[in-house]
């Protein structure tokens, strides 16, 4: 089963790993981290992951898993050979999936026309100028594309994929094996729990860094 | 404000990733990966994240933070240069942490004696190898040494270190950032909480994957 995850300069390196990381336990799973240009991808944050292939050595996939990030902003346009390599692996690809902004990714490519989906929080009228309508839901399946919200909710999205892909009693031990018992010490990971000022505070910042 | 993560071959992408794309986003952070010599370091799995600096580069840091990983088995050892590199580094550092087994490397570099530490569920009898009393936590905080349990521990960890660093507005604002509302699927993500038969499966899966 190969699982690809499309690298492209400034991603945002949870939205990619946390997906991996619970997708990686499946059995089976042949995990392939692949860019324009094969070698080493920087992030948002200047920490740079390695692409093993070059997308035009990567002619299909089981799983596409796209994550999101500042970068998106110049990826997701008509006409970007990443943009165009997801058209044609969404054709025969099991899964069409992405994290955070990479639904932008998967708009320019024309996936999300007409149908339900969620992106970061902050960059919803974005999402929706490829045509698809935002849900402010932390996963969104439609048929066999399945979208998650901001950065984090990528494991959210994994293990519901592993439950789909290799059933629920997997994908509890994928739980187990990460030991994901999520206890964060606030109560302020979506806009409808969190004060209006943080709301604020964070659309200054995303706005200054281009997420 | 300098915060490094030092990696070795077969660490868990997730340990390092989540404590990182919390921490980054502190204000004034300085974000170093580094390795035994640089260049590329292979996960458990086989992705590669990029150390741009050799652990001599780095003679200090405000904020260490080492992830676990199978690796660990083979990195915790007395005299190995990582375990050196970590107790000389630990005597300056503001917080010296650590996710999953690499309490394991915190151990071995003498850092855990006879305090209180956490670490990955199935490998409780390794930590406590090194004098450290194993509780049954998501994080432990004892002076300036903070461990995290099993891989996606480590974004609780380092929400409480934002806090603790930067003040509660600055960590709930992360936590927004990164959307970090988790809604997992099932409730399997604790030995407490997951069946005896799932717990079964994991340790013997771990067994065989060395983590």
């Amino acid at each position: 089963m190969r699982i690809v995850f499309p690298l492209f300069e400034r991603f945002t390196a949870l939205d990619a790993i946390g997906p991996y990381e619970v997708l990686s336990r499946l059995p089976g799973a042949e995990i392939v981290f692949a860019a324009v240009m094969p070698g080493p991808v920087r992030t948002d944050v200047g920490l740079a992951l390695v692409a093993d292939l070059g997308l035009g050595d990567v002619d299909g996939c089981d799983i596409l898993v796209v994550p999101g990030g500042p970068g998106t902003e110049s990826v997701a346009v008509e006409g970007n050979p990443l943009v165009e390599w997801v058209r044609s692996v969404h054709e025969h690809s099991t899964w069409t999936t992405s994290v955070c902004t990479g639904s932008e990714v998967l708009g320019a490519a024309g996936v999300l026309e007409g149908l339900r989906a969620t992106t970061h929080w902050a960059c919803v009228d974005r999402l929706e100028s490829f045509g698809a309508s935002y849900s402010a839901t932390r996963v969104v399946i439609e048929g066999k594309v399945m979208t998650a919200a901001g950065v984090s909710a990528g494991i959210d999205m994994a293990l519901l994929l592993a439950k789909l892909v290799a059933g629920e009693e997997t994908a509890k031990a994928i739980q187990l094996g990460i030991e994901y018992d999520p206890q964060p010490p606030f109560d302020s990971g979506s806009v409808a729990k969190a004060s209006s000022t943080t709301v604020d505070v964070v659309r200054a910042v995303m706005a200054a860094r281009q997420v």
